[in-house]
């Protein structure tokens, strides 16, 4: 409905009076960012969120706190959008540490000129995954900027969430002996951001994988309250979660490739391209790492949960001889290949 | 040190490779962010800060959580840069609302050619600010994007607070009778930010008021601990404040203008200009609302403090007549205007 909002002229576009500290600001608030968040609760808008600290206390003994900045390009891609992809993130960097997400801010930064009716199915989306996530989005704040200045819409999404005392989950508690799982398909989000550019003349179903992954983890948790490391792989693929695992918790990854979860269109894509579906971005994937004895049943409470249906065993953690890290990835033919990280991501602009 | 980062040439630049994932992103991270937020502590790079809830929990009984974007257009000013205002804004926004500062979160997103000359200087003074208000940064990530998407830098902070049972702060409080006061001098943030555009041919010796408020918010607090109403003045200057004030607490604001405290060369910038410092923006200055009985007490806690020595009593609230809150100025000679917002600021990228 461009021309509800104070500032918005028919052509239906974000203006730097959004960004002003008055009544503009105040009307795109109110009508875009509290609507969707809040679902029409009022709320004094106090300048930050406040949370019962006895109720956090009683739920766990540390707290969460991490933060995201997402530039993701295009803004709307098959499978989410930059909302999508913020809540996201955020749920799932807090989940893979053991916490309970509990709440997220919302800081935008906005292009003059930016279409308001793509903003709100940002900010729409953004409830969305929030709801689905069972977390609430308690405070935010909106800049614009001319449109020289930036690229249609930046999202920075920070969290906060509670972690149990029997978890103590870290990229440094790997053990040799330990198992290495991943909960489905491979680099699904890194190949959907490829195709969605349109810069390749490639024709696909892909959707990126973009998913809040915190009820998987608690089912993961539930039954193997003893894993050792967990962590979503982002930017960077399963291959940099492997490289930091190997480097912080100083032992050799190895890696089964033909163990690999690859969905035939992306594993055709990265055939075309000459990528590798180990470096692709995901959205909606995490490595867990657990005890050898744990292995079978965390695998079959990955597979009980709809985003874990195609989990898979990928490798194993040993000792490493040259007291090091590193990861080897084994081929089906028994050939191993040492897996070193490239200086940069080939893809920009990922998330 | 140029060219001692890994992915930075000879021309001593931020490139895409710094936000792939990779190791030039490690590097950055490390030799960059690591080296001045923990100070050569270590520290195993988990993607979430973990804080304990039980010390959280005996120190106050809410968390204060809370974020902002932050775009301010030049990236370095008189009196600060985008760092010095990035963690004074949270700090100040955590302060205000009765909360003691406890950890700070920063995103970031660079573009590529950046000068890593300047990051450095943004991100020192980040970690200054930090200190002097006795804050940790605990968590943060940094995205590149292309030279044409994003114009230099923007940073974004969240931070998380506690919040002592006896403060119950709230924009809503206020109550007829009550007592407005300030910390000081208006308008510096905004004039120093017109100035320093260099769109203007002023020569100023204008300074950004910027500054952590949280050591002055915990003398006001010690000295009368029911304070009813807090906020920092930013965008949108003291009006904007107290506009949101007299809506909140459904109260009359009345302000004398004579006892508006302003620096005699923001005067001059506004004289020239035609502003009004009651909307400038300021990023070191606090509105605060007290029973009328309290308020000598509070003025002369305020004067006590390094940043309160120009606090001045600027007006008081009464009981609306209409029904609706509303603010009125009054000028020396007993005139009163009504007070209304402008739609947005007339000044973008303030802050």
């Amino acid at each position: 409905m461009p021309g509800t909002l104070t500032g918005v002229g028919a052509d239906g576009r974000i203006t730097l009076a959004h960004g002003g500290g008055g009544s503009a600001m105040r009307s795109l608030i109110d009508e875009v960012f509290l609507a969707a968040f809040t679902q029409g609760s009022p709320a004094v808008q106090e300048d930050q969120a406040r949370l019962d600290l006895t109720t956090l206390a009683q739920a766990g003994d540390r707290l969460a706190f991490t933060t995201d900045a997402f530039v993701v390009e295009p803004l709307e891609f098959p499978g989410g959008n930059i909302g999508t992809l913020a809540v996201c993130g955020t749920v799932n960097d807090l989940a893979v540490g053991g916490a309970t997400p509990v709440a997220l801010s919302a800081a935008f930064v906005l292009a003059e000129g930016l279409e308001l009716a793509l903003l709100r199915r940002v900010v729409e989306a953004m409830a969305r995954s929030a709801a689905q996530a069972g977390v609430r989005i308690v405070t935010g704040d909106t800049k614009v900027v001319p449109r020289h200045a930036c690229d249609g819409l930046f999202v920075t999404t920070s969290g906060v969430g509670v972690i149990r005392p029997e978890h103590t989950i870290s990229i440094a508690a790997g053990q040799p002996g330990d198992v290495v799982l991943v909960n489905g398909t491979l680099g699904d989000h890194g190949a959907a951001i490829l195709c969605a550019r349109g810069d390749l003349a490639l024709q696909t179903h892909l959707q990126s994988d973009c998913a809040p992954l915190n009820t998987l983890v608690d089912t993961l948790l539930r039954a193997v309250p003893g894993v050792h490391c967990m962590r979503d792989a982002t930017r960077g693929g399963v291959a940099g979660v492997l490289s930091e695992l190997a480097e912080a918790s100083n032992v050799l990854v190895t890696v089964n490739e033909a163990a690999l979860p690859v969905h035939p269109e992306v594993e055709g894509v990265c055939e075309i391209l000459g990528l590798d579906p180990l470096f692709l971005a995901n959205e909606g994937k995490l490595v867990a790492v657990v005890p050898a004895c744990h292995a079978e049943h965390a695998l079959a409470a990955m597979q009980s949960h709809p985003l874990g249906r195609n989990a898979a065993i990928i490798g194993t953690l040993q000792a490493s001889a040259s007291g090091q890290g590193a990861v080897h990835v084994v081929n089906e033919f028994g050939g191993a290949r040492v897996l070193t990280m490239p200086s940069g991501e080939q893809l920009p602009r990922i998330c």
